[in-house]
């Protein structure tokens, strides 16, 4: 009950920040005509994808969206092929030449999506659903074909994946239709790099990229992913946030045991692993593991004169989500994300409310992710982080073959710890002609002031394709905000989608040409 | 992986520390007697009870347990009726006089259980199933006819409440049935109150008590609840622990964020949670609320002294649970239940493992259970521990209603409390005649040496008893130690519940009588 007044309480709606504008942009008046007159299909063809599982160790589901990629791209005269590499989902390349093109694009999109908790969810998952509005604001359910009617751009599309990171796949696809049906030409050789397991971490990317770096040789890449600014503006985005997590369980008696009969003499191991990460950071998100800012190099003069170019979000967020005032910390966001950040993103022992029982646990698990900032790897954060576990006292084991009940005997503290592939930050230089190109194009697709943002807060593994394919990156994220990813309940908003299909085509007929 | 291995490690049975002897009291050698020759129906009536789901919230199971013991006791001559109060589980009450007595001993048993959570038990909780062993040694499954065999007193019988407390009001029923197939007299009058909401906190026990006073008076209130002691020694227990719990919600944004794009900037309920929490207590139990211990009365003489006569097993304890001997702490077992206890019985935000995301979460939610000893009161407890989370910047809440957006928008830190119905300790006097009574016949009983116990670690309210009633009061607790009461896998070992009918019987055929 507690959480149902929570959840049914009505925010400020995004709606009001955002009104749709003629574009000035004949291009883009061409690009918009065509998609409203084709809104239903390419509803169709988003929701047919919705429909697939995409968890990334989902093998079966993984690999037929790869195939529904592949298929819908060859419709479009993209000639594709399956990258494979032992125990990883297939990625999904194509391949666009241009006569006479002198300059190749590579645009990157994910498939996959976060885990779902179905019980999380108000809607199945894999069944996408467009709602009249926000779900929160208790909208009706309505059929696609309504949806596609221009009038109800700010309609929802509620599935995983709607935003994160789908929607830019099928976005694409309408874009080269709208082109081609338009005739426009398209100025560059395009490669596209469908990923499969970018939630999961991208364990294979590196030796995707390695072994394919002929194929995948570009000017510049394109990387479509994560949402608008919390303010509704579009944002051209120069880095990402690395990424890096560990699974952590600690251990007390064998079996749960009764907590009068052993309370206070059987240790807790939901305390001391509280203890433990009560260490790790402060309420307001400052790092305490000693060392840990010593590798963040400090925002650069080009950066915080870029960070003045973002809207403020702040106090509307804070608002919409149920936040105090007082929240303000020492920090707004747009600078918070140019810092590290640990989230505590789970933590189960035992059981609460109606299946709390009177036990000491057995266990206790906890989920940490780590988001990086240049110049922070993930083995020096998972170097510092065991430090002060050791610090602490706690034997630390990597695998299950070794909390053996001899250690657990001998070690009154013993931490299994398993830390998930990671990646750092990445930052392509906020003076790059291709970027400056970029920032142009998307500012001409729409009549709005376009933000130039130094990093996305969250993650993507850039740092790889940098480092491999040594091409500058620039994110063009499409989503509105509020999607829920990686949450319950994730959902595009219509007028955001469409208005992607419009500034990929303009990124499409532009890039690769002078930009005036 | 890692929880089977360590779930399947063979660790010490008990099987070693007890051996059955032949009684030298006659009057135990025809209970025995009795009891091997009936094993197979007192089983089956056994199983029948446990076969009923009996958590006290699930008003429709609850009272078909209520009906079915008192139709085992009317089938024994008692008279029965149920005691009701609106909204709670009947007390089964029965009563059977003797010609000519001169004292009546009240017998307190509860019939509910602790809640279940089904995917942590490896059977199913309400079908009991006998085992040639323990679980932990992957012993084989085996029927009820097999299990009656006088040489399988070592196999257990598996359900939730097999133990807790279902063991008694089967013990004793068949207690009733021996004596009488002896034509033993019974001296005292006898009366049964068979409590259904014990493991609720028994919200409405006060309020039957004080209604049926008359009904209920007694010279000594005999109590079977729990277990033997952990060295496997009989016990005379004077006292139990009070308990006391709190279920807490603590909040975050009103939807989980993307731990990237919001990571550092949004508040983390589970941080903030954990930082409150690890201010309670400490890694070894011991409580950090200021002003926490100032009601604990100390251990008397009387009560040290007493504590001289139960064994150790803390050093066998540890090895079979899996804990460091470094673990010893600063005192034994016998006096850590002496003091309070804080337990976090559960803690759950977001998710771990396959069901972690990279989210930041909307909620955080915790439970705790306190073990109270004299003279502290649940009133004393909340008001500190509530003082303690307002000294940290918390605002409180106490229902459903009061956690609004309002409320959320304007405070950083809003804690939402339920605190369930609890009650203080209780301890009868160590040299009261009576108790001295109930241990001589307990010794008398078997062959070993019986332990004066001050306190159980566990709670029954049996301070409510004492103050309404005001009768002495004495525990008498039957099961094995190893029993899993509150956690998966309840369970009870054969010797022991058959050795319960043989006390029960002593106790019922010579309290009341002198006693030599």
């Amino acid at each position: 009950m507690m959480l149902a007044a929570v959840a049914l309480v009505a925010t400020t709606a995004l709606a009001s920040v955002v009104h749709a504008q003629v574009p000035s942009d004949p291009l883009t008046q061409q690009v918009r005509a065509w998609r409203i007159a084709n809104a239903q299909p390419i509803l169709e063809e988003f929701a047919g994808l919705l429909a697939m599982p995409n968890q990334a160790s989902d093998s079966v589901n993984i690999r037929r969206n790869a195939e529904q990629i592949r298929a819908l791209y060859e419709k479009r005269g993209v000639k594709t092929q399956l990258l494979e590499s032992p125990g990883s989902p297939p990625v999904v390349f194509g391949e666009r030449k241009s006569p006479g093109a002198t300059r190749t694009i590579l645009i990157y999109v994910h498939y996959d999506g976060q885990p779902v908790r179905p019980s999380e969810w108000t809607m199945k998952a894999y069944e996408p659903q467009v709602l009249a509005g926000r779900l929160e604001d208790k909208a009706e359910k309505k059929s696609l074909a309504e949806a596609a009617k221009p009038e109800n751009e700010l309609w929802r599309l509620y599935a995983r994946s709607a935003s994160d990171d789908k929607a830019p796949v099928v976005a694409l696809a309408a874009a080269l239709d709208a082109l081609a049906a338009n005739k426009t030409k398209i100025p560059a050789n395009l490669k596209f790099f469908f990923e499969g397991e970018e939630e999961a971490g991208s364990p294979h990317l590196k030796e995707m990229l390695t072994r394919h770096k002929a194929l995948l040789s570009s000017d510049l890449i394109l990387f479509f992913d994560g949402p608008r600014h919390q303010s509704g503006v579009r944002q051209v985005v120069y880095g990402v946030r690395g990424s890096f997590d560990v699974e952590i369980a600690v251990f007390g008696p064998v079996r749960p045991l009764h907590s009068g009969h052993y309370g206070n003499w059987a240790p807790n191991p939901a305390v001391r692993l509280m203890h433990f990460l009560g260490s790790l950071r402060d309420d307001d998100g400052k790092i305490l593991i000693p060392g840990y800012y010593d590798d963040v190099r400090g925002i650069t003069p080009a950066e915080r004169a870029s960070l003045a170019t973002i809207p403020s979000a702040d106090a509307k967020l804070r608002e919409e989500l149920l936040l105090a005032s007082s929240e303000a910390n020492n920090a707004s966001l747009s600078e918070r994300i140019m810092l590290p950040a640990l989230n505590l993103r789970g933590i189960v022992a035992g059981g609460v409310g109606s299946g709390a029982t009177n036990a000491v646990p057995s266990i206790a698990r906890a989920s940490i992710d780590f988001r990086l900032v240049p110049n922070q790897t993930p083995e020096r954060v998972r170097e510092l982080f065991e430090k002060q576990a050791i610090a602490q006292g706690w034997t630390i084991v990597h695998d299950s073959a070794e909390a053996t009940p001899e250690v657990r005997r001998s070690k009154a503290k013993v931490m299994w710890l398993r830390w998930l592939d990671g990646y750092a930050a990445q930052r392509t230089p906020l003076d790059h002609p291709l970027g400056r190109d970029v920032l142009r194009i998307v500012e001409r697709t729409g009549g709005e002031r376009v933000a130039t943002v130094p990093t996305l807060g969250g993650s993507a593994p850039l740092v790889i394709f940098e480092q491999v394919l040594g091409a500058p990156i620039i994110n063009v994220p499409i989503a509105n905000y509020d999607n829920s990813q990686h949450a319950p309940n994730e959902n595009i908003r219509l007028k955001e989608f469409w208005e992607g299909i419009e500034i990929y085509a303009g990124l499409m007929a532009r890039l690769g040409a002078p930009v005036p």
